[in-house]
This record gives structure tokens, sequence and C-alpha cells, in this order.
């Protein structure tokens, strides 16, 4: 029997890859996005988008209740706005939803055991690791350990990523020809990339150090106005 | 500031005794019931009525879309039936429901960290640890250790009965005046207890153990023979 992995999958650059290195890895592949009450609703369109592309299977799930319960981010209200420009520490703080890793993993783990998967996945990544604490190798070690423990074994949690910073994920995106063009990093959530809010920046910044050309639609001015923000802050390697 | 606990409430027994001890405890109570499409969803009107009685905070979160993701089991399937009588191991496997508590402790642990409750509690107790993997100790500190981590250390998991067996429960429930009468086991979910699943003999075996008179309206006639195919398999202590 071919082995079965869940990819959490948000539609971003980051989870559309890990969908590909899943496939790559030989692994049936379960992609799963949830639906908190994000505010960028329009990712789980390119996230149903990109895992057609991709062959592979795929569920959303709907716990918008859950907005309810985790109050205080401007993921989920819309009373707290969106930061743009560069991330630092105290804008990014903003985009926290409580909990919000360790509730995907727990649900991608329980689907994982109905369905006779072995693997659960996520796309969490070293650029996250300063101000969410639930993207960080130890909070990652100490869930896989607990949730090997509430499935006797049966479910393991891999990050692959976990070490690589997001321009090498885009590089990887590259080889593995994932079509970047149907991911959405955007938080704004309006038609096309705002190309200024702090994911879209970063984005920018990854793809662009990755060294291709970027096919993201941004709105129009923006991508050339981030990266000179980009270059005047020396994120740039080129 | 009180101090505030997140109670996982299912107005069982054990988790509603919980509500009484954290109360006891000086902690300022936030019961919390999750819907995840369980068959006995009559056990949420009793966890509605406990919380009321205890005069503490109470939120019910539906999240049903869960039941079609954690599938095979008889509290979420209709296609599976409840087991009777004596509870064993192989007909307490037909009620696992995949990562239950995982899943439980990470929305507790988000709703807690949202609203600066220090603490979430669950009543997992020591009769639960054969069958279900995630109600064990280790279970239970793995869980704790993520969620610390989580949170950066906000958020503490408490399992205060973890080694208790229910009929320890049953009396402290004694000596706290919880209202039991007003609590559901039962997972067939009809108008009274059923007096002959798994959940009802096990409650029918702690009162009794205990020591003191079952408040519990049984179907006609379930008692009596419960307690005969308990003292004949050697559960009663008196």
């Amino acid at each position: 029997m071919t082995k079965r992995a869940v990819v959490l999958h948000s539609g971003g650059m980051d989870s559309s890859t890990l969908i590909y290195w899943a496939m790559q890895e030989g692994f049936e592949v379960f992609a799963l996005s949830v639906f908190y009450g994000q505010r960028h609703r329009r990712e789980l369109s390119s996230a149903c988008e990109v895992a057609y592309k991709a062959g592979v299977n795929y569920k959303q799930i709907n716990l918008s209740s859950l907005s309810y319960f985790l109050a205080g981010s401007a993921l989920t209200s819309t009373d707290v706005p969106v930061p743009e420009g560069l991330y630092d520490e105290e804008s990014m703080k903003a985009t926290v939803v409580p909990n919000r890793n360790m509730i995907l993993f727990s649900i991608a783990g329980g689907y994982a055991d109905s369905i006779d998967a072995t693997t659960i996945m996520g796309a969490q990544h070293a650029g996250d690791h300063a101000v969410y604490p639930d993207c960080r190798p130890d909070f990652m070690y100490a869930t896989r350990y607990a949730l090997s423990l509430a499935t006797e074994g049966r479910v393991f949690l891999d990050a692959p990523f976990v070490h690589f910073d997001k321009s090498r994920i885009a590089g990887i995106a590259r080889s593995l020809e994932v079509p970047l063009e149907l991911t959405w990093s955007c938080y704004k959530g309006g038609d096309v990339h705002c190309g200024r809010c702090g994911t879209c920046t970063e984005r920018i910044e990854a793809i662009w150090n990755a060294g291709f050309r970027d096919p993201t639609e941004y709105e129009p001015g923006t991508y050339a106005a981030t990266l000179k923000l980009l270059r005047e802050a020396g994120k740039l390697r080129r």
C-alpha cells in the first residue's frame, strides 16, 4: 500500500511546495485546509486550485466557530488592522492566532488516523520562529511526541522545512515546478496580491532571493516599491 | 485579578466535578463544551445546566464538521453500534474518537490564551487509561509541554484526576455537592440514562463504590440488573 500523508494546506507558497515535496517523497497526499475564520478566505480557493493542479486528494473543513474563541488577531478580527511593510516582531504579533498550529496539527492528526495515513506535514519554516512560538522546532518536537502518544505511534508529525528560510522554500518550489502563480500569500484578501502587507513583502523577498522571476500578480506599482524598501533594508541578496 | 481556568466540560460526572474542584481551588471558571458530532448530543444540555447551577461562565463551540474527518467511532457514526454491558478493551475501542483529546486541549488552550486564563483542565482519569491513549498521564505531560511552548508558558494543562479512579471522583463529587442528577453519562442519548451501555455501567459502579445513593434516573429495571452484573463480575466493593 502506498504510504499516505495529510498535508496542512493554506494555499500559500510554503504549504503548496510541501504538497509537491511529499509527492516526490512517494506519499499519497491528502491536502487539508481549515477555515478558522481567517479574513484572507481567498487563500482557500487558491488551496483548492493548487491541490487540483497537483492531482492530490483535497478537503476543506469549516471550523469558523473557532474565530469567536481565538480573539485578538488581525487574521480573524476586523477590529485589528493587518500590518503593512516589512514585518518586525511587533507588527507580526498582531497576526498571531492563539494556539493555531496545535489546533491544526491535532485535527490533521485525527484525520490521518481515520484514513490510515502515517504522517502529517506542516510547512512551518525558520522565518516564523521569532514571532510565532508554535512554528519553532521545540514546539514541533513536543507536538510530534504528544501526537505519537495519542495515536500509539501510528501518526508522525513531520515539518521538513522547519530549519529552512523562505527563500530556500521558493527555490524548492522552483525545482519541483510548483505552480506558484496559483498560490496565495496576501493577508488582505483582495483580488490580486496587495504587494504591501507583511506576507506579500516576505513573498517578494523570498522569490527575489531565490533568483527567478516572480510569477505573482501584485497591485500595480507595488512590486517595485516593495523591492526598493527591501533593498534599503538590506534584505536582498542580489 | 482572580486566576482563570478553562475547564473542558462534557456534561458528565467527571468534568462536572472538575468545575466544582476548580472553583474550590479559587479559579474563575470558564467551562467549554465542544460539539464534535457526538451522537449523545444530550450531554450538551446537561453541560449547560451544570454550568448554570455552578454559576460559572459557559460556552459551547460547534465543530460538527469534525465528525466527517474523525471517522469510525461509535460516538460519531451511526454505522457503529454503541457497546453495551461491562466495558472490556475491545468494546471500549469502538468509542475511540481519533485524537479527540489533543483537539479539545488545543482549542481550550487557544481559548484560554484569548481570555488570559492561565490554566486549562481536563477530567481524564485512570479508568480510561487502558483503552484511550489520549487519557494517559504520558500523553497529558507531553501535551502540557507542547501547549506551554505554543503559548510561551502562559497556559498550563492540568488534569488533577488523571491518577484517580472513577469512584474516587464520585466521592469528590459528593463532598463538593456536585449536582450529579443534572450530569449526563449515557452514550445512547435517550431521555433518561439507558442503564445498560458501557458508560452507564461505569457510572453505576463508581457511585455505588463511593457509597452513596445514586441520584441518576435510569430506564426502569436496568439499575438493579446492571448492579447484579457488576456484582457477578466482582466489581462492587460493598
